[in-house]
């Protein structure tokens, strides 16, 4: 079976950097999977994708070695089971707030007896290659979401559970649940130590310590410990870019650039 | 009817920055539409983009006040026609290298008696709104591409045909015919004569100059007396943007940056 | 934020008549869209529709004031968000049964700490603009449906619940817990109490009361108390007429007229 | 091979009745289809309409026995082989001219030694069944379009082209080629000639006339000889309808229809 | 209501053949429907199937005489209601473990009082024509999975639950649940035991049983009491027949065939 | 660049054999890829497929090492550029009857100066990699058809034309002009020698004979000089199997098989 590069890269300690897909289209999946990202997630939560394209951006992405990962919109055994067949190498499960959340997690991605995950690989199979039944246990990463005040108090539990492989903070609906707007950063004391004190229980425990950030807040994650860092986005970079592409010419237009002459 | 608002601005000699569509998306569409172009392109030709979803990137453009071009195919009136009637403001025609073929381009982008068009404004008549039908002939641009050696040589013949609004560069297709690389600009005698001869006599004849660019050419353009100037794209903006923030990373890495302590 | 101008009319005690749509096209979607009515509501329950579609389908609503509603297919928390990312300003949730049912609709559609939608309003944020996570708790609407005999006996729990805006009777499912056959309307006391009762405490507890209904019931509705009325939609209209069209010149025919003379 | 039924009724001078599509739905195709025409036309020209949604259309009417034909965007063989590949039993190819390009059309329409259309009918073999090969020259319906006063010039020309089941009248073309505005129908010397003498010329030929129209004027076609003509439209049917609907609504609320009591 | 012909064959205890769909295409839905099997299950599960194609496959199957079932992705009441509405006509049930499942599943698929699907069967209604609401309950299959170790304990009770019509054996998943590894077969006792008491257990209480097999493997079964066997796939058939196609070639080279002469 | 391994192979006179892609799905087209096959190719003439999904097609064939071809819909310099632009490695094209239709379908496959294809690889870059600008005229397949009486009495001209690399021989339209029935192969003089004729005078050519068959004839070809042979296809592979795992236990049936005991 086709080797999860992520996961061989964490059991090292190393640093995994990832790029997050919203446009449903492989396309910009494929283009997105040229630039070198150790794993690209695609959104089907905010992201604006479904299942069906959902397979062609897997398909784009199996054209290079970057490792596909998906976030699911729901913590479901349905649409688990139908990304793990699809292809996906880790799936990414929101809002996973108890030890028994976590445990449903695990259990639709995993076969028996480690879990329920029902058998049926159908495009798996080719993209894992051969072995991928007695394998995809182990190769394929479970990846709950820490992103309310519920699953903090609740992290010891939620750690504990066996076969989760990293969890995935979403800083964006913590600061929410804490009373904060909705950003992926904070000067607050409390979101602060929610940030340090997730990946330090995570690397007590083995679990890789994973967050959305952006390529400017990698750093200071990496220090915290974190291993699984978002780094761009295919709206965010190319709504920055192409905005900034504009905006530089607006401003020198409005501050009097002479014309055709 | 909707006034179109670039050709408003053409009128009176203004700048019209545009962007340039090559992802099969609605959303991407919709995203790069809330950016503030003047007009963006759908590229038909060598995007990665067929009728179907041009017609939903149409209406998503129509959310916004931005104006919708599309670059069909070829010179084919079948096509022309059909993006018209999904509500395209206007026509990008690749490869017009001589009078005949800029009178098709005209002819297949009017109704009677300027051209040929057929008439049936299925969804453009609900996005232009009434009076599509008398003033469409006016509001809509007909923009043949000067893209080679040949069809400099018949600039004249090319911009003396009734109904051309603007004329659009393709300065690789245009290296090419030089026996250049494939590139938007170049330090070549012949290259930067041709760039420049276009816009002046465009001018000359009240036809808008227009050319394939990026921001960082576009004032150079505009100096030459370009007002169509395309300065971002979906796919550029978005591999640029995602590849800048990875490498920033990877560089950083590179360079023994001490890791979780 | 753009305003929900729906939710206007209804703290004004004002009408507003919608109209359906279970096609799956943003074509259709955008012709409806054009027709003036206060809101379209997406059916993904029973239309044919399904979430890839009805985004293209919200924007081509997005480009007319038209306010787009989506009737998601169950009470289930990953649909709900999906379609309040991609833009919806009101989600109906079928088969509201318990006070149980309906907080956990309410909650699926608030964001911390009025529920726990998860944050990431991908287009929504685009299509609502500026200050929409901070005002969209207020602006969307949360619509449970009542339409079984379940729902009408814990009604008062029902409307009880912090957040519903509106409640959306189905007549038929309605009709099917009574007993009777799947209508939009009978003559039965009971269905008749039941209609006349839920609009009356919904409007007791400052809940706009709605009903899927035909332009031919919706007066009796209005004098009701009912403010949100279905009075159309894509397939009863095309349908319905067409087979008028036909029929018209099929009777004739068949009456004799004398052909080609 | 299953028998053209609409070609079987010109041949024994019986009216055809058709519908129109432009909405890009298999659903709304079948549902059309289910309202009892006798044929239906996939419009690819001015619908909304390309390919491959085009194929699924074709699929939801052959659940019924309403008779499957396509307006092809141009007078291009390409499309046309594509669309008979995929089962349409006729083919309606816009702006016919002249005797040169009704060749071209009934050309393409046709297998050797008849014509040049190319083998392969991948789904009208399933659809047509067994016999298609040696069959569909004779039960394909080739159908050129006059609509300009050139194509009534070369009238006679073009009827005289061997392999032309009927010719289909479209008169917004043709309007606009006389100078009046694109229409279904005038009160205008000219036209009325043209429609009348384009009849007659095709019954003395042993061509049907057709006819783009309306229910409301298809008696009056049908007495000058029409014996193809279109009655409803998908689009149509549902904007009329819909509109209808609800502008019977607010005019009774204009009127002051007391509200609530 | 058109009739389920294999309710009606399974009433006689006939044996019924499927096929089995995942290929997401209503082309090569449309292909196997025209090779002659009594049913054809469209996999949403397993096979790369969502909710809009499936509607196309339906359509497709629809032209042929050939009864649609379809299994949905899980337990869930919102898609079965969504792929009845569509027109399937039996619902298979993945992972039913317990009596409640069973009920839930039962529950989903028919209308009050029989259960509590919601009523709008938007296409079913075209597809089974007049008489859908009253007899839909009768003529729709209900199919719960047993593929579980659990389910085999439970199973009395989950047969117990009135309006199952069949039971499908997921030989794959059973294994896993066994400790075996997931095939279709297997030389085991506890394999072949519980093979023949779930065949045995259903016939005796009316209910028929049927297994996801090969046709190598339906005679067994057949002896067994199965009568309702898949035989073939699509991407089973395509595969392996491409397969042997080019191997029978690449043998020949290998062995050492002259070349050109 | 990526090589294109099927010159390659051609250079050194070696055998290679192909599978026909009639299935719009990128997921059928991934399947097919994972058998082994030299090149696949995506037909768009009659097989049920536009560009859209090829493109998808393209990206799951570039899962693997397979060559990717596509056969266009008619010798349309508009097409040929997008599926060059979208990655095809090797264009086949229909109906070249005379030594100008092989200049323009060379023309429309090559960069200046050997042609006139406009610059714009938008996915091919990815796809093929640095270096695609200078030496896709290299690398790139340009594949007349022979298909028709016409052209094999001006295949000498057609021959000579310089950038052709292949010819690819329809049988089924070569025996339409022929006068025969449209098949694959036919104990007729004339056709075999046209056969044999075709493959000698490319050979002398230095240009590889190409010829649509299967399995059962691929050994006649090879032996006959042609070194690309079709020898499978997706439909073909899954509707010849299919049928025949049917129809092996209807036969059975028949023969009186003891049923259940």
């Amino acid at each position: 079976m086709r080797p999860n590069t992520v996961k061989q890269a964490w059991h090292q300690d190393k640093m995994t950097y990832g790029g997050w897909l919203s446009i449903p289209s492989s396309f910009s999946a494929e283009v997105m999977a040229h630039q070198g990202f150790d794993w690209l997630c695609i959104d089907m939560q905010h992201g604006v994708i479904d299942y069906q394209v959902a397979v062609t951006m897997l398909q784009a992405i199996g054209t290079t070695e970057t490792i596909p990962f998906v976030r699911v919109p729901w913590n479901e055994p349905g649409i688990i089971g139908k990304m793990l067949d699809a292809g996906a190498y880790g799936i990414i499960v929101p809002l996973v707030n108890s030890k028994e959340e976590a445990e449903a997690a695990v259990r639709a991605s995993r076969y028996a007896p480690d879990g329920s995950r029902s058998y049926g690989p159908t495009r798996a199979a080719y993209y894992g290659g051969s072995g991928y039944a007695s394998q995809a246990n182990e190769e394929i990463a479970c990846i709950p979401m820490i992103e309310t005040t519920t699953a903090l108090e609740n992290l010891d539990d939620i750690l504990s559970v066996p076969g989760i492989d990293a969890v995935y903070v979403g800083p964006a609906d913590l600061s929410l649940t804490m009373g904060l707007p909705p950003r992926m950063d904070h000067d607050d004391e409390r979101f602060e130590s929610a940030r340090t004190t997730i990946a330090s229980k995570c690397r007590e425990r083995g679990v890789t310590p994973g967050i959305h950030a952006s390529a400017a807040l990698a750093s200071k994650h990496e220090v915290a410990g974190y291993r699984m860092i978002t780094v761009s986005s295919d709206v965010g970079a190319m709504a920055g870019a192409a905005s900034e592409h504009l905006q530089s010419l607006r401003d020198v237009d409005a501050s009097g650039r002479p014309a055709y002459s």
